[in-house]
This record gives C-alpha cells, sequence and structure tokens, in this order.
C-alpha cells in the first residue's frame, strides 16, 4: 500500500477538504458506496478522526450532498443586473444564461443530479431538507426580481414559482433520457415557461407580466 | 390467536385479494414496513403460498404500489366527453374534473402519496417504472385531445406536457404543507397552467391553443 502522506490542516480546512473529496467520489458512484474508509485513506487520516467532523457516516453523506447542492447553484449563479436595469428584457436574459448553465449542469453531471433528485436518498428527511433549501434558493432568485418589475410577490405566484422549478426540472430530465428537441428550444421553452405560469397563476396582474411573455 | 378462516380462491383472486390486502396496509405506513406474514396472516393463507404469487417482498411492493397508482388513475378519470364536443371549453372543463379530483385524491392521500412519490421508493427501477408509466397515463389523458382542436402533438409539446404533471404535483405538494390559497385557486391555477405551458412551448401553435387560455 502506498504511504499517505499525513498534513496537518486546521479544522475547518479538514472538514471542507473531507467533504469535498466526497463531492468528488459522488460523480462516480452512487450516495450509499461513498466509505468512510476509503475517504479518511484519501485525505490522509483514521476514521476515528473524520468521526470528530461529522457525527455519523450519515451526516457525512447530507453534507456531501449539500456541498454538491451549493456547487449546483454556484455554477447556475445568476450574473448581476446592472444597476437599475430591472427591465423585462434584462431579467429574461439573467433567467436565459441561468437556465442554459442548469441544463449544462445537469447534461454534464446527469447520473449524480437524477440519482440524488430520484433516488434513494430523497427518501430521507434531512437529505430532504437539503432538496427544498436548494429549490428555496432557486425560487428566490427568480422571486427577489418580481418587485422591481411592479409585480407583487403573492402566496400563489411563490406556490407557481415552485412548480416552474419542478417543470423546469422534470423536463431537463426527460430531454436528458431522450433528447428530441435541441439544446436552444430546451432553454427557450423553460424560460418562457416562467412567465406563462406566472400569468396564469395571476392574470390579476397581467399588465405587468405580460412585458415578461413576449 | 384467532383461528382465521381459510376460503379457496381461484389464483387470480387470490392473487388480487394479496395486492389489495397490501393497498390497504399502505394508508396506515411506509411501503418498508409492509410485511408478508401479516398479509399472509390477514389472508389466512401461509407465507409460502404468497410466494407462490409473487417472486419476492420486493416483487409484491412493487405490484402494490402499481395497483395503488392504478386506484389514483382510475379516481382521477377524465369525465367522457359527448361526442363531437371537443371545444376548447369542455376540454377545459373536462380538465378541470381531473385536477380537483386530483387535489381531493393527494389531500386525502397525503402521506402514502408524498412519501411513495418522493420516499424510499423512488431510488428503487422497478418503482420508478411504475412512476414513469404513471405519468404518461396521466399525459396522454391531456395529449389525445389535442388534435381534436386542431393542435399538433409535437415532441415539444409532449415534454411541456410532463413538465406540467411534475408543476401540477410540487404545487400540490407544497400546497398541502401549507395551504396558502384556497382549493379552488390552486386547481384553477393547475388547470390554467397546462395551456399556458403549452403556449409556452408552442408559440407557432398559438391560433389554435389561444382558446385554451382565456
Amino acid at each position: 500500500m502506498e504511504e499517505v502522506k499525513r498534513v496537518r490542516l486546521d479544522p475547518a480546512m479538514r472538514r471542507a477538504q473531507l467533504i469535498s473529496l466526497g463531492v468528488k467520489m459522488l460523480a462516480d458512484r452512487p450516495l450509499e458506496q461513498i466509505s468512510v474508509e476509503e475517504i479518511a485513506d484519501q485525505a490522509g487520516v483514521s476514521r476515528g478522526l473524520l468521526f470528530h467532523y461529522f457525527a455519523s457516516k450519515h451526516d457525512f453523506h447530507v453534507e456531501i450532498v449539500r456541498e454538491n447542492s451549493h456547487e449546483m447553484l454556484k455554477k447556475t449563479a445568476p450574473r448581476e443586473l446592472r444597476d437599475g436595469d430591472v427591465s423585462a428584457d434584462s431579467l429574461i436574459d439573467v433567467l436565459r444564461g441561468v437556465i442554459a448553465s442548469y441544463v449544462d449542469y445537469v447534461s454534464q453531471n446527469r447520473s449524480t443530479y437524477v440519482s440524488l433528485l430520484r433516488g434513494t436518498a430523497s427518501g430521507d428527511p434531512d437529505m430532504r431538507a437539503v432538496f427544498e433549501e436548494t429549490r428555496t434558493v432557486m425560487a428566490d432568485r427568480v422571486l427577489i426580481y418580481l418587485p422591481g418589475i411592479g409585480v407583487e410577490r403573492t402566496p400563489q405566484l411563490e406556490l407557481a414559482v415552485r412548480g416552474w422549478i419542478a417543470f423546469v426540472e422534470e423536463a431537463t430530465i426527460s430531454w436528458l433520457r431522450d433528447p428530441v428537441i435541441s439544446r436552444e428550444d430546451l432553454v427557450d421553452m423553460n424560460v418562457r415557461a416562467l412567465p406563462s405560469l406566472a400569468l396564469a397563476s395571476s392574470p390579476e396582474q397581467a399588465s405587468n407580466l405580460l412585458g415578461l411573455v413576449n
């Protein structure tokens, strides 16, 4: 066996390193097959030390999934709007950037993404909490801009935006299985779906939403 | 212990009875806790006989989930259109009936429905196949009517309809957790979302779809 060099890291760095090794391993195998022993070996620490940072294997797995979700959110982060440019056109433009990077992210990380979202992980309450948090961040990315174009953030609209995220996920995963349309058409459809759904959920806000639809 | 009366049933009836006992049990506990022994006891048959009908406990569980999905589909079946009445109005009317019964079904079977859809079951490929079949039936209920109103069934539109089903599921489950709007508003939003999404996915078919939107 190869000798592993033991490097002294401060606790926060060590914890981050262990999680990051887990995220890397997640690209090649399902979560259930991520073994604490292998990760500890790779980091050059003892199994015991790993459990100093994480209460259990389950907790370690949850942190891996959380970090993995953060990376997805980072890779799909909306570009900054130039100050004062909160027009319907620029919002749709930002949205298109987010959706295009989401479609690319899911394409590149297909097995991990699909197995986490629909796999055994989703049966666990802590994992579900991570997925819910992630969806909430994705929904908020949209919702924060609405007041800027005169659209009121109502409970109904929030529900529609959550539903839209499920629409995008489902359409993208179905498309990966069977890419019946081009990537551009998929991105277009996912983008246009949002203002259409917002309008369907809040017809009384039509005058302000219509600018987004066309 | 109570003596269980053993009744002779023909094989198809016996199989159906075992599945139906499983579906009944599923209302009270998660799938993982449905024990073959208890079901065999309730049916008054031996554990061995149960395995004459199902290759394994896993197969038995899959058949329970399949039957449960069939019941959901039956309870949300669209009413028949009167002959020749394939107008936009009557389609939206049929759709409203389907969505209203779906929302009521999910409300009444909340824990079973949510735990199956998002629970450990969804990590299993055979279970996923049952969920996919169910979604396909739900999508086809919509898609078969489109040619009748002059809307062409394109791959893009099929993707949008699948996405719409995910939208309805997510909005309904979020609403159950936190019913921020009335049941009627939820049904309305779910119904209106379909033509809006169809339109967003197929703007070139706008002239025929617009009748559904208003």
